[in-house]
């Protein structure tokens, strides 16, 4: 096992991360000094960030019999559901997907197995997932939706087969909700084993690492008693609930990156060789056709701009590269140096 | 297993959790905000956290060769350090001791023992703990330096003697250091199986969140497999970085609450029926020899002051409380709504 690695991005246009790349109005900025000048760093935060809790309820429109718990990042709160687990259970997710599920899954000794999403679309083997889920009877399922790093989001019909169908927990994992039009929050009252699970990093707080999980109350109860009591810090609850409350600004970059998305998505259909595939998160997976993605990776980064090289993990990630959605000015570097990239090959 | 409850503290003297009183001076306040401007909330954190584990280097004077791992709060380093240990190991504390040792050790299913101090000095059982190091050879010993709840410094040749008789690792907590005159942290570098864990909290940030382990660089580069890549967020770092480098403020701060501490106990040893005992820490605690400590207990409460009660953990500490020590004022409101309440039972 080895520590997870992250890219140093020194002077680097940093396109690898899928953060937001807006700073705060000044405005705003000012309003939220005011705000922390009452926030009582010497005290214990409160272990229940009951008014965190209430601005995540009100903006993510939560039904009123759902439950939350959060969690520094949705790091934090993976890990927790994981170490609820009995330590023979099986846990299930498509791949490629977020890698935290396999890394904390393997690092507390569960049996961990990954089921190849299609090749061509990405999408679940629902086959495959309902043979698997049969055979493993996993104890938990996790499904990013929008899916991480193809950035497609799975067939619902699909997904609610797999609800239906896993004798154990089902985690929806939205944390590209504020790029989808589509979310499981509104199916949470018809199944007693979904959890859905959101964050604030992509929408503009990734340096806070709040991560939440929704779902019904007497599940959530029982995670709760993993949860160490005082998680989150005060800063992190006062800024958050600030930044929750006054989210207009958030919204207002989010369609930025959204009508950015589209223009990236165009530019890289037009350019032979390159072959993008449709996104529904603020990132963009493409397969370099005529030339290896590490020469391209690496020709990005001489060339100041730092995405993020896939091609590693191998399988249906062959040669593919992600780019997070910048802002304009940092995409058309990104295109010009991408040009680049391929004529020099 | 049962979730860990908080005591609700609205609108009462709050003397119950260990918290420094005092809040940041105006111009280190402004100075503090400034800092904070140039936070790059919308960006992950550094994973790393260099600049505030520097700051951490020099406020501790750490020694060269040893290694850091940040947490959220001592919590997090204690899962983190119990998240290593195999399934099957076994873990020891003397008892009375810091509660999250055995509550996070069992909620991950490891052998957990408490060994009993010594029922009048709070001192050490020394031929106790050796004989069960030698039955258990438990992976991990936590040694509380100086202890919570009591307060007082184990003998230090004792420690030494536990250190050198341990097969696996001895973690020395120093969460109340900024209150005692002797740490480990000079022992580093004698041990390979010596860890000295610290926090921020008991000097006056509990509100940020931040614990950090001292160990040898070998060790230490395992445990950081276990820990969530970003797991402190990006306000804690600048916040805690630019705390510990303007710490004259808070070494005063601390220096009002040890003389405070005297002050508190002598006045604690001239009541009759009221048994303090030393402490090292920032609260004393003391038995009540006349009354039920339920019964002190919820008068201080009712007029208007929060200390914790430990009675009902029974054995040494039975009609035991805990009080931490506050502001000039609000010391003085504790001890006469003590003397009230020892007058009403």
């Amino acid at each position: 096992m080895s520590a997870y690695k992250v890219a140093d991005a020194k002077n680097l246009i940093k396109l690898d991360a899928m953060e937001n790349p807006y700073c705060w109005p000044e405005a705003i900025q000012q309003q939220w000094l005011e705000t922390l000048k009452n926030s009582a760093i010497n005290r214990y935060p409160d272990p229940e960030a009951r008014i965190l809790c209430d601005a995540l309820r009100n903006s993510n429109r939560l039904p009123e019999e759902s439950a939350l718990l959060l969690g520094n990042g949705s790091d934090e709160i993976i890990q927790i559901l994981l170490m609820a687990l009995p330590q023979n259970a099986s846990v299930i997710a498509p791949e490629p997907s977020f890698v935290m599920y396999k890394q904390i899954a393997q690092s507390l000794g569960l049996n961990y197995r990954g089921i190849p999403l299609l090749s061509d679309s990405f999408d679940l083997d629902l086959p495959a997932m309902l043979a698997n889920i049969n055979e493993l009877q996993p104890a938990l399922i996790f499904l990013a939706y929008p899916n991480n790093p193809t950035g497609n989001l799975f067939d619902a019909q699909a997904i609610k087969t797999i609800i239906a169908s896993a004798p154990g927990l089902v985690v929806i994992d939205e944390a590209y909700a504020p790029f989808a039009d589509s979310s499981f929050i509104d199916s949470l009252s018809d199944y007693n084993n979904l959890l859905v699970m959101r964050t604030v990093s992509k929408l503009g707080l990734a340096g806070l690492r709040l991560g939440y999980l929704i779902g019904p109350i007497a599940l959530l109860e029982q995670l709760h008693k993993l949860r160490l009591p005082y998680n989150i810090n005060c800063l992190t609850q006062v800024t958050a609930a600030f930044a929750l409350n006054n989210a207009d600004f958030l919204r207002q970059q989010t369609e930025n990156i959204r009508q950015e998305r589209s223009l990236v998505f165009n530019a890289l259909q037009a350019i032979a060789n390159i072959k993008p595939y449709s996104s529904s998160a603020n990132f963009i997976l493409f397969k370099t056709l005529g030339a290896s993605a590490d020469h391209v990776f690496n020709s990005l980064k001489q060339q100041g701009v730092l995405i993020k090289n896939l091609s590693r993990q191998g399988g249906v990630l062959e040669n593919c590269l992600r780019v997070t959605v910048g802002k304009p000015e940092e995409n058309q570097a990104f295109l010009k140096a991408l040009q680049a990239a391929l004529m020099l090959n």
